[in-house]
């Protein structure tokens, strides 16, 4: 940000009285600009005990594999959103069940906010998606996943489905800043709350 | 937004190419500026069945009762936000046990995300608040809190913990246009989940 999105005047980094950090200030109006994370939100689609996984039509990581997701819409709810990106993404219907995994990523700005959901229709691949499937989870291509937040929330996954249980997982993806920001090994998950759900989701 | 951010030109609502939806769109350079709801992040302090509330030193509603919590930041966790936020209002240090509610207001462009959490420290009066109780749950001051979504998290709080029980919702706040948009029998919730935690949280 270098111009004052309400005068068209330069902005410079400036702590407002009674707050801690610098921000984006206006050098003619004085309006204040708040920069904050955005939200991610996506849907774990579970049918017959496979994963519906999209392969990217477009960058970055075109041809890698991800969750349908993307980011929350002012005037909508993370619900609505998720079914929205699923629809768009992989032309599916889906029924969310409960939330899985709200994962900061805090270099980057972004928290991704998955839900488990069940399929509900047909699916079929979308404007941003070169292919849809359904991917059991000993099948998972963990080599070929578009981002390292979308391997933490399914290892996540497979682990508490191992485990026979959903939980609800609360963490921050810390990447160390070294290497590639697409390599899930640069990153440890910190500040980490897992809860399992007494109920067994539909 | 009337300006680029990037440039300082006018902007104009224009739907980009691949979009479905307008977006605010450089006129000069064409940078495309995506607004997006923004999170705030707080916590439901527990201590000997009392809970944490804060009689707010600063608009809107000052003179009103609510929970430490504030906008997440760049580069911090939601833990990370909500703790600081408590640091802040109440000069507590807290230790975040589980979330409690992913509340969406979407006629705000808010999405709050509040966390169940227990007391470790003395507390008092930060620069934003007036005063900081610890308030027995049938001592809520329900018609003095200060926004509407403190009221519907208290609630489902009060039933969950009368229920014997601690769970994790997530729900849209909607308003239904009339009245005023503090008074919290404006608001329904929909698309709620309510899903119940098998820990009893320390």
């Amino acid at each position: 940000m270098k111009h004052c999105s309400t005068c068209g005047r330069p902005v410079e980094q400036r702590i407002p009285a009674g707050d801690d950090r610098p921000r984006h200030t206006c050098t003619a109006c004085g309006a204040i600009h708040y920069l904050n994370p955005r939200v991610v939100v996506g849907c774990l689609v579970e049918h017959e005990q496979k994963l519906l996984l999209c392969k990217r039509a477009i960058e970055p990581n075109i041809g890698r594999w991800t969750v349908p997701g993307g980011y929350l819409e002012l005037g909508e709810g993370a619900l609505q959103g998720a079914r929205r990106e699923t629809r768009e993404e992989a032309q599916a219907e889906v029924e969310i069940t409960a939330p899985h995994a709200y994962l900061d990523l805090p270099h980057i700005g972004q928290c991704y906010y998955l839900f488990h959901a069940r399929l509900r229709s047909a699916f079929a691949p979308g404007p941003e998606s070169l292919e849809v499937e359904l991917v059991a989870l000993e099948d998972i291509p963990w080599t070929e996943l578009a981002f390292p937040v979308v391997h933490w929330a399914l290892e996540l996954f497979v682990a508490d489905r191992s485990d026979g249980v959903f939980r609800m997982h609360q963490g921050m993806l810390h990447w160390d800043g070294t290497g590639s920001r697409f390599d899930p090994g640069h990153y440890t998950l910190r500040d980490h709350l897992a809860l399992t759900y007494q109920e067994d989701l539909p």
